[in-house]
């Protein structure tokens, strides 16, 4: 097709930043991109590619006692009049740059950089990380080929400034419901509010003080929160059923059958509903190939507080930490950036770390 | 027109009430019911008949010192599967059998009956009591023909199971809300979650005690209820902004301005908007045509809770109650119906009362 992209993997690592940042890839949409990656990776002898839908697995196999994956995906949220790609001094700008083609950018240096690495590595460029659960492509890859998957240690390209984010924390939604009786508001007497019976639900939440746990030196944070409140009927009708929707955050010492449980507990009296959980992930920085890392970044590790696919590394005993350029606060927002320092620091860290 | 319908009279009144229901009215659709009413009352001498729009005027003009005001609406609510009238047993099911045209029976029949009253007579046969106030027959009178609700007293006949129902408690609507600041709920701690914030206001309904009041030995019964409550923005995200939808129903002897600064001062330290306020209407069975009225019919007097059409009466001095045929509770049922009984007590009732 005359619109197949070259991506120049001997071009500095920013000019190519700009070349994936330019390949529209919103998810659905990663076709391109990811006939882009694999053509540009399958001619690189040390690495076996292979292509899951639009996901592109490149792995050396040097027999090395040690392997790592690197993993970052391919789509972006949707387009918000933020395309082509803009150098503006120090940072380049644009949808993707910062989540996550910066640290995508970096992997392909490393493959096509590093041919004799240290530890032997498996890239992982995937699909679909931005929607639904079930069309992604580090999911799909888990369910039809896990040994693709299998490391002593992952590092997930997510933006993290280009600091050691270690491990996350898991996740998970309750409904919280009251119900209760209606009745005409003017003979309030005759029904039962259960609007105002919510109001215990919001009490507990507000005595609520979040455990703190240290886990490998990281203190975490949970978090105990309303997200969305609904009730009402009509502007003179006592409503019967108000739901309170929490959401939970737990520290990775907790399993998701843990943390239900103690939200269960927490709200006892109330009729509670599990409707969404993702487990979290340890931050395992007591692992070899994790420590060496650490000490190649400098020292600095904070922990994740919200949920990434390093989850999935650890629920397969995959000890993963996000590490990448770019601030994740600008994630998803319409004027994303990545600094050029961060990107080119990222794959000088990396590059090292793995003996070139 | 070919479907003109000619309404009897002189038959009895179960019968013309029959006929009533099957004139279908659906709010602002009452020209064809208002037509055949003005085509009754016009050939009775005794009446001075009115149009406006599709409210119709019947007035005696008898010089006597009293004048009393008899009302009813002509609409109904939406149809649901509810028509044509069906005679079963005691009771005359249909749209409209009990909200409102038993009432609007017996007063056609009380025009044509009592052509001499002890009482000068104005029959109201309005339109849109059903829905917004901005087309309601007597709210439009009261602004282009204020002269002609003029009375010593009112009855509207509502259904009120054929006892009176004396005043109304008057009703309004407050949106409290509480601001917070947006966060991600995996970084809870920097943010203000605002649903949290309204536990607070729930606290507050839980504690209210409603005020009791009895006037003119009626036991008037306040409400003060969450009848709404939303607040979200996504299921990770703590909300910035939830709103309480407040319904206080309060006893006539409060002003709308008295029972707006209680919830407001009820509310205190919250942000409270008023978005509704109906004032509501005083017994009034102090005046000689109420108590003489009460004891036509029996002595049996209830308080109203409800908000009803006598509020705009009270609001122009004149004192009044609901008196009529069928259950208030199946109003707006698609069950409804009137009991055959209910309807003849009440005819014979005010037929006694104005002295024939």
């Amino acid at each position: 097709m005359s619109d197949a992209v070259v991506l120049d993997l001997t071009a500095d690592t920013i000019t190519l930043l700009e070349q994936l940042v330019n390949i529209e890839s919103v998810s659905k949409n990663e076709q391109r991109i990811a006939d882009a990656v694999e053509a540009a990776l399958r001619p690189l002898g040390h690495l076996d590619v292979s292509r899951h839908g639009n996901t592109v697995v490149a792995r050396t196999s040097l027999g090395l006692p040690e392997r790592v994956v690197i993993a970052g995906h391919l789509d972006t949220v949707p387009l918000n009049d933020n395309l082509p790609a803009v150098r503006d001094g120090d940072v380049l700008r644009g949808l993707g740059t910062c989540d996550m083609k910066g640290g995508v950018a970096v992997m392909l240096r490393l493959a096509a950089t590093v041919p004799a690495p240290n530890r032997d590595l498996t890239f992982l460029f995937y699909e679909a990380e931005e929607i639904e659960s079930e069309f992604n492509g580090l999911h799909l890859l888990s369910q039809s080929d896990p040994d693709l998957l299998q490391a002593d240690f992952a590092i997930l390209m997510e933006p993290s400034d280009a600091v050691i984010e270690a491990g996350c924390q898991g996740t998970l939604r309750v409904d919280v419901t009251t119900r209760g009786e209606r009745a005409h508001s003017a003979r309030s007497w005759m029904g039962v509010n259960a609007i105002h019976k919510a109001g215990a639900i919001l009490d507990r939440l507000n005595a609520y003080e979040a455990r703190r746990p240290v886990i490998d030196g990281l203190e975490y944070h949970e978090g105990l929160n309303a997200v969305f409140i609904n009730g009402g009927v009509a502007g003179n009708v006592l409503p019967d059923v108000c739901t309170v929707q929490v959401n939970h955050r737990f520290a990775p010492d907790r399993s998701e059958a843990e943390a239900a449980a103690y939200v269960r507990d927490f709200f006892a009296g109330f009729e509670v509903e599990l409707t969404d959980s993702a487990p979290g992930a340890l931050p395992g920085l007591d692992r070899p190939a994790a420590k060496e890392f650490v000490e190649a970044v400098g020292g600095e590790v904070n922990p994740k507080f919200g949920w990434t696919d390093v989850a999935r590394f650890s629920a397969l005993g995959v000890p993963a930490v996000n590490f990448g350029p770019g601030d994740p606060m600008l994630a998803h927002k319409q004027e994303e950036y990545v600094p050029v320092e961060q990107v080119l620091r990222c794959e000088s860290v990396l590059t090292t770390w793995l003996g070139a």
